[in-house]
């Protein structure tokens, strides 16, 4: 590292991977921080919270991406902290910490930098509400999605074991948020209840499943146009998902969801798609955080106060105007962190080949999309251009295939989805769990039944 | 219930699989159960510890195997005792277990049965040698398999993060038991330490990385012929596993393996594919088990002193010469557990129409065969043809599958092999435990780093 700038990245997500590859040709040398050794396409996640994907289709391994680049190279580790003057982070290497779970790490290892990019993505943001935290199961994780799938497949079991009489509220799944990834798993979810679970419980009576969307403003996908929005909603409905709109939750607990307006749902599955916020290392970090824990960065996304420090993607605040773009912040977009990420590598080739900074970070909007389940979707692209249903649902795959990190993920994915189109048979309905990886390592017999 | 009998079968693998679908068109009700709500591919379980397939490539949910035939019911269940005079198991159900492991399910469940198949498989026989359960890793349940591979990659993660050096033995893996589990298991691995890891870690000296393959006996594969050995042998030399017969493990602890001969090996991963034996729901049922647990069956399968009580499969101990096979007592196969559930099922059948029962259960061995790594294979077939080589490899391929239960999983396997194939690159180095899903459980944030 004598002479050679050590760039550090903080998250091997949109943001990190992309900073990474802009900087795999400088004189640089690279290392990329993940708690996971894997990279999670978050847009696709509420497919593995409804059974439609597996958890591997989704992840691809940090290493993977990186192997072309013999000069980045990746630390399997979570941040605790950092000394600025050194300019060194403390990290626990996650393959010192407790092999299955319990029990936290103690070895702390550190990182010298020389230029340090965060880029750790966010966080559910429960918005203190009563019991969320404990009851409300987010979905931005892979962990997270498996947890929803798990449990959702766990009530329908439950009440099978029962004799077809399910707990109250066992059926049902209520889903907080009204924005693209709500209206995603509730539609998911919807058809997942309407055409794949009836054959699979033949001893349940499915018809009495619910899915309830709640929405705390008067219409669902906000950031959309009005007959984006229409055309969400009718569809969702036609779908068999109960729309709430203008309906706030108070308190949620471990048997269903009560709304400021008195009124309450019995529900043993709520998932929380209602608010996102910075991912907690800038707290490790001790960063100055805006709005919704997000580290504030100035037009060039630097730290204002730190040198060579930069923030992008869901853990930056970005003002929008200063990057050319409408709004207040921009927004929680893989997108933005993308575009960032690239930005940010040029920024710090540039240094490195001791060439002049690029002005200051120019977002380019290239528009939003959201899907409603099988060929429905929304798209409203920048240039004017809006698809609704069958054509809107073609571009959103297409893109989503595209974008996929990892051709062979790419591929499982566009097979998975392909054959689940015709037969309505997700192979995915896996229960995989904690559990089971205990009895394993404990070296206790896990074959078959007993 | 009332007027048609009700068959329980134990066990959703390839045994228990074959007999509900014997049964699917006979006037009985049928109920599978089975403590996984997913049947295994065991024969791709090594596939799966070396990196080269995803979990759910090798396993398939029971309800979407039985979903064409709905008078088969599935009860995600463990079975924890039997009352033989009433005819009543007793289950724990897995719904009704803590969601994220540590601690037991109280709950108790009943479970009654006119004719009980047992069908539920092996498990590891560590034959007790000192320090197995604890520091050994069994390669029978698909939580064994990921656990195998997590650990793996773990300590190759460790190196990395140690600056490129090793903990004694970190890089080392010996394999316990040179059958054809463990020769699979030995050559996947040598190949993906020397065609995967070196362009993952670029800091560590994989060259330094070790497979070895322990057998007592005086060659690998007893269960072939000199040929299939002496070929056996030679392609993993050729490989650069280290192959030790004639050597005996006296004991294994945390940092390696120790022989009769006195002579250890630093090893901090120890993969025991050395011994199986029936699953220990036998136990719980209180039925008489012969040698390796397994439970002693005449030449109908069923368990002499139980009125309409069969046992197939590895759980059973099915006299060869009873069933017109060679040898002593019938080997582990997964064709022994089909053919006998095949044949359970239709004696159950007969017994339901008033037919005559069929006569003694008979055996058509159809041969073995076993994969030793890339276009390398040995195959016997019962009628005389042997194939070594690449076509042994391209035969073994194309049954396993052939036999892969489902066929979004078959066109998943397949594409996940081709790929591999050409880039050697597999996608399926994930390290996803069950850490990751007790923190989405506990609400806390679980998104990138952080």
């Amino acid at each position: 590292m004598a002479a050679r700038p050590h760039v550090v990245i903080l998250g091997a997500g949109f943001g990190g991977l992309r900073c990474a590859e802009a900087l795999a040709d400088v004189a640089v040398d690279v290392t990329v921080v993940d708690r996971n050794n894997f990279s999670t396409f978050q847009p696709l996640l509420y497919q593995v919270a409804t059974a439609g994907l597996n958890a591997a289709d989704v992840a691809y391994p940090v290493r993977s991406s990186l192997r072309r680049h013999p000069r980045v190279d990746f630390r399997w580790a979570e941040v605790v902290g950092v000394d600025w003057r050194t300019r060194t982070l403390a990290l626990v290497d996650q393959s010192s910490a407790p092999e299955h779970g319990g029990g936290a790490a103690v070895e702390r290892a550190s990182l010298a930098f020389d230029h340090l990019v965060v880029a750790a993505g966010g966080a559910v943001n429960f918005f203190g509400v009563p019991g969320a935290a404990e009851h409300a199961r987010p979905l931005y994780s892979l962990a997270e999605a498996v947890g929803v799938r798990n449990h959702v497949l766990r009530e329908f079991e439950a009440a099978a074991a029962a004799g077809g009489r399910p707990a109250s509220g066992g059926l049902t799944v209520v889903v907080v948020g009204g924005g693209p990834t709500g209206v995603e798993v509730a539609g998911a979810m919807a058809e997942l209840f309407a055409k794949v679970f009836p054959a699979d419980y033949p001893s349940l009576d499915v018809a009495r499943a619910r899915v309830v969307l709640v929405e705390a403003a008067p219409h669902l996908l906000g950031a959309f146009g009005a007959k984006s929005r229409r055309h969400a909603r009718d569809t969702l409905v036609a779908k068999g998902v109960e729309v709430r709109i203008d309906e706030q939750v108070a308190s949620i607990d471990g048997g269903g969801v009560t709304f400021v307006s008195g009124e309450r749902i019995e529900a043993r599955t709520v998932v929380w798609a209602a608010g996102v916020q910075g991912a907690p290392v800038s707290r490790a970090l001790g960063l100055d955080t805006g709005k919704g824990g997000r580290i504030v960065v100035d037009a060039h996304l630097r730290v204002p106060g730190h040198d060579r420090v930069w923030a992008i993607g869901d853990i930056a605040q970005i003002d929008a105007r200063a990057a050319g773009a409408p709004g207040d912040v921009l927004p929680g977009l893989a997108q933005v962190a993308m575009q960032g990420g690239r930005y940010v590598g040029t920024a710090i080739g540039a240094e490195a080949a001791g060439r002049a900074a690029p002005g200051p970070f120019r977002y380019r909007d290239k528009g939003i999309m959201a899907t409603i389940g099988r060929r429905a979707a929304v798209v409203e692209l920048s240039n004017g251009v809006r698809l609704w249903g069958t054509p809107a649902w073609l571009a959103w795959l297409g893109l989503h295939l595209l974008f996929l990190s990892g051709i062979r993920n790419r591929a499982s994915v566009l097979l998975n989805w392909a054959w689940n189109y015709v037969v309505w048979n997700p192979a995915s309905r896996l229960i995989f769990e904690p559990r089971d990886l205990g009895r394993s390592a404990s070296g206790v017999a896990a074959g078959g039944q007993g």
